[in-house]
């Protein structure tokens, strides 16, 4: 598999990888002609979501069983930019890991296949009631035991 | 008072006009170096909402009141353009009106005081069963009567 | 073909009509857990700029043939909700017309293929200079001639 | 002067800290009710071009040396959320540093003085060819004389 440019630091689940493609929209383009640096952040959640769904833990899952998981770090590097109308990949990865903590690398890439840039977000879980969950809820590591996911 | 372009087809409330003044954001402009077209549609919502804290008739206190007011309908109509940094000032109108709705007019000006755009948004009144309401809701026809509007 | 609700006032050319299918991202939805009523314009160029692309006359297109094409008047009816995750289809359909303006319509659908709304833009030619075209320009002529469009 | 929550790792002109205050736009809130994560890149960026609006270098000053300053990185960590019609304060930092960036930090507070998030951003500077300079510009070197900003 590709090595992805954080992978010192984290081990992924390399058997769950996902790939969005999406197309740069005109208003998410900025007077540099290149999309706005803040709607990268658009775009993983772009890839999150479609890697939830493809996999069964999208927002709509985790609320069903009680919970939300909101972001509580994003980083995003730019290396390239996309312009209008380029068409774009999200590759987006799960990280192994055992605290209460869900995290995802991203990376985008361009047509011509160049990395245009990578970033990662973490997610913890919190119930109903806003209490943040020290441990990670019955639902997720039932989840992760069905899709053969290590704490790495 | 300043005439206003849409008055031949509606009366509008004159002594509750509100000002709201912005900043053009640089992620709302386009390759142009304008403002998205779309984004006029956020300046409404931004002058309707100042007018509504200023008159006691937000989102806030209407959902308080047991109602939500979905818009139904928006017309934007573009003169001239407004660029990155540029400041604005978005005039908000209500329109007298005797039907189960809110009618709002809007008007917005650049530094030189030019008309950039005008427009209006129509709202209904819809309870939290989600059932529109075909009459005045009680709250508003109060509100009303003591901010002084009259149905036209 | 299926009538479209705005039809009485405009003819549309048949023949050219695109379906464009989307779907809702989660920062595209407000408090009340539905699209924010704005990003329907978003939609509609989603819509309109998938037309232009499928038919040769997008953005870059018209960019390149020296003019941009501002949008002078957008209309959204409102009619039903879109929730997070929903897929929506966007039917774009261009107006016959004898003036120098580009008018479209839209519809959008939802999965149940109910209208959740309809709407309407309409561009002029502006030349590279920012000179409004009172005239259609040469270039558009002839793709008009080329796609059997009609001036209705 | 209040510790930042990232000062051990950057030294920042203290004399220069500039505070923005904007109020949460309806649109910018999600299903949850609070600020969606992606738009406080978008109150970073207000925060940044009101310290360079106030201190004489914002995108159209550097602009106009011949330069543009792309982002090539961004963090952003949450601590507590904002909801619709709060009011928040961006306090931007600048770091001092040797080499050819332009690195701010940013906290957010909410109405109560809490700490809502804090983060970074990271500049590089491009001139109007499209090449990244490895020295810092001479006209950006002269602002920080005149502004009386160590290197650190």
């Amino acid at each position: 598999m590709k090595k992805i440019s954080l992978q010192s630091k984290y081990s992924i689940v390399e058997h769950l990888t996902h790939t969005f493609i999406g197309r740069v929209r005109f208003n998410e383009t900025d007077p540099l002609g290149i999309v706005w640096h803040g709607n990268y952040v658009d775009y993983f959640e772009e890839g999150r979501e479609a890697f939830g769904r493809e996999n069964g833990m999208c927002y709509l899952d985790i609320r069903d069983n009680g919970f939300v998981t909101p972001i509580v770090n994003v980083v995003v590097n730019y290396k390239k930019t996309l312009k209008y109308g380029e068409e774009y990949r999200v590759k987006t990865f799960l990280v192994q890991q055992r605290t209460a903590k869900i995290t995802h690398l991203y990376e985008i890439y361009n047509e011509a296949n160049e990395l245009v840039c990578d970033g990662e977000t973490t997610q913890v879980f919190v119930d109903l009631d806003g209490h943040m969950s020290l441990y990670e809820p019955e639902f997720y590591t039932e989840w992760k035991r069905k899709m053969k996911i290590n704490n790495g």
